[in-house]
């Protein structure tokens, strides 16, 4: 890979840039470490706001950072595009598709990848939105599927063509089908004059009981009501069992006929070969609770992929969302700054819950935090505030600022373009 | 295409919604016609600005407009998301790949494409910059080759991957030379501190004896010092004879080692199938005065794609740009509106030039207008100032200037993302 070893400085290799592995490799220290972060893509991306990108709300510059952009002290700092096939933790190196690379401290950051259980059907036919160009495929999907659906005189594909099933009811489903629902009403019709936009349904699928499992039965209640109100037609304690591009079988026998089904029911964590079964617990990599894993002392694991053993308060690991990342991050670094050298015995991680929150649309979110829950309006605004200070940069946050105030005002989502069009499997 | 035919008005067929077709689209009574609009994407693209998104100063969606947002007035308009194959003009219908469509009055508006001028090697291995996708393609390319050239030990190829060969001294040569080499000065040497900038080399190579042809010599004369003063090697009287994807083979057996060639040589008419070879000249189709085609009382042409015969004023056609194509648009709605169904004699139509203009980089610019020619900060200014207030829609300029105004002041490109690698043709 081309990266010299240095003044006998130890070299960290982080392998992930989401929200835990550009936290840690911003804080530690380059004058004690060299460290070199590895990415598959060069740039940094803000997941939360994946399902604007998909329903043309923004581009992907406003939730897209330049890695290198970010990190611009460039001492000791390495970053490398590549994918890592395997690790070898012997001989302490990694093996990408850009050469190999030894690493002295391993940091495991890797993330997580959507989760079809086992099912190849859904996994071929349904659409994930883990990613930037998963959810650009689903934009061009989206409006191809209006410019399909104009052009059939079949009622039945065009029904199929116009209905949209969004399975899983955590926050990324709510805030789809609350979007999906709000293009219905405020854009469609009038991109689509030449075709009946009442047609169009959106199913949200949850296997549970209520929806937003994660959050407070109260703030569950409100967005199962807003999203009625926008006209969602929700499906709780059903399971989707299988789909065949056409058809979503549920477990009760009940079908609904659709064309464009999107995943949002579930992640695993993103493993790389070279770890033994027995360090892996519900695929993410088992660590203790200063986020070493079991059986490599200069190997962590922080963010989704990280499973802390035996914790008492998440005993089914940490979620699996930005906060647990940012916080582990910043936790690990902290320690290999001051600790590691001196093997002093360092404080167990202990994950600080900030809370949750989800928005289903204009004025109308959702938020929980530890003493205060709230909804509508102020929801909303607190919604956008911390999600626009969350963002990397200033000029991210000034262009999503921008689109989000047009978009206020004029009632349409800007870029309804279809600038790569999506290729949909033929079903057999 | 599931276009009913209404109170028996008269159909009127406009292929292409570049600046030619989106103009007469936008001007015709759709009192008196029933429009048909089609386009192979369903976005407008501003191409002038279209070297911004190859060099990472703009996304797609500042340049680009949804086609259905722009002609909202829906009464009697249809747009088709639809590639043209053929046309049969004895039938009077298209044929895409959506269905064929029949036309009382069939307007041409195609644009252009890259002219290679019949060099396979070259179309096969240099990159075009005619579309939104092809600038996407070029800005992963540039960020990509750095990538690489941090990775290599090979000399030769490290040079390779660094060195870009623009060919075409044009507007769009000039301002993509100037933009990269802002590149180079401001923003790679951050981004790549384990790189030596400064060996990355930009050429400009154009065929006759002085840049940008269509301007006035001062501007030329002022382009040249501009460029020159960026570092950019600018090759006059140097005709490209081949590539190879390596090596850049000049008429005087001169070479330049570059694994980056950019091609903007020029472009050529977009022809549909279906017109006779006599109608047709140097790939445009021959117009009358009136923008008729010379054989059918009932198919126009306009913008890149038409050819006005006998222009006194013009004698190898209209400059390939958008002022012509807008005028013309314009032009041809109105008679349409007015004359067509009188049968009055339409006046001629006369391009009046409005002036040309290139930018070079911060606060460098040419604009050449009729009375007055500037240079510098002032010229610059005019040109951010045009080129806003032509881009389609409030948000886009909203969205352009925000970015412009945080790129003078942070002197970065921003959006610096790989989203779909592009992948290079293998050198056999």
């Amino acid at each position: 890979m081309n990266i010299p070893r240095v003044n006998n400085l130890k070299r960290v290799v982080i392998i992930g840039a989401g929200f835990a592995g550009l936290q840690v490799a911003k804080k530690l220290r380059r004058d004690k470490f060299q460290v070199v972060l590895i990415d598959k893509n060069n740039y940094h991306t803000f997941q939360p706001l994946l399902y604007q990108v998909a329903t043309a709300g923004l581009e992907p510059d406003s939730i897209a950072h330049s890695i290198r952009n970010i990190i611009k002290k460039t001492k000791n700092f390495f970053f490398r595009l590549a994918i890592v096939h395997y690790i070898n933790t012997k001989k302490q190196k990694i093996y990408t598709n850009i050469g190999n690379l030894s690493y002295d401290y391993l940091i495991m950051a890797t993330g997580s990848v959507t989760n079809y259980f086992g099912n190849k059907n859904i996994e071929s036919f349904a659409l994930p939105m883990k990613s930037i160009p998963e959810a650009l495929n689903l934009r061009s999907l989206i409006l191809q599927d209006f410019e399909s659906a104009l052009l059939t005189k079949d009622e039945k594909k065009k029904m199929r063509l116009m209905t949209f099933v969004i399975v899983g009811g955590g926050p990324t489903g709510v805030e789809l089908a609350g979007a999906l629902a709000e293009m219905k009403k405020y854009v469609l019709p009038h991109d689509y004059p030449d075709l009946d936009i009442q047609h169009m349904n959106i199913h949200l699928l949850q296997a549970t009981s209520r929806l937003l499992d994660g959050m407070s039965k109260k703030s569950a209640k409100q967005a199962y009501k807003n999203l009625k109100e926008l006209g969602v037609i929700i499906w709780l304690n059903s399971l989707v069992k299988d789909y065949n591009g056409e058809i979503v079988f549920m477990e009760k026998n009940q079908k609904i006929e659709s064309s464009n089904v999107i995943w949002a029911a579930g992640v695993k964590g993103a493993i790389i070969n070279g770890f033994l079964k027995e360090d892996i617990k519900g695929n993410r990599i088992l660590v203790d609770n200063n986020l070493k894993t079991i059986r490599y002392k200069n190997i962590f694991a922080i963010g989704d992929v990280a499973f802390m053993n035996k914790n008492k308060h998440y005993p089914n690991g940490h979620p699996m969302t930005a906060q647990p990342a940012i916080q582990q991050g910043n936790y690990l670094a902290k320690n290999l700054n001051c600790f590691l050298d001196n093997n002093i015995e360092m404080k167990p991680f202990i994950y600080k819950n900030l809370g949750s929150m989800a928005t289903i649309g204009r004025n109308k979110a959702v938020c929980d935090f530890p003493y205060l829950k709230l909804k509508g309006f102020l929801a909303w605004i607190v919604w956008m505030f911390v999600h626009l200070i969350s963002l990397v940069g200033f000029r991210n946050r000034v262009i999503a600022l921008t689109n989000w105030i047009i978009q206020y005002f004029h009632y349409h989502k800007s870029v309804r373009l279809i600038i790569r069009p999506f290729h949909r499997k033929k079903i057999i």
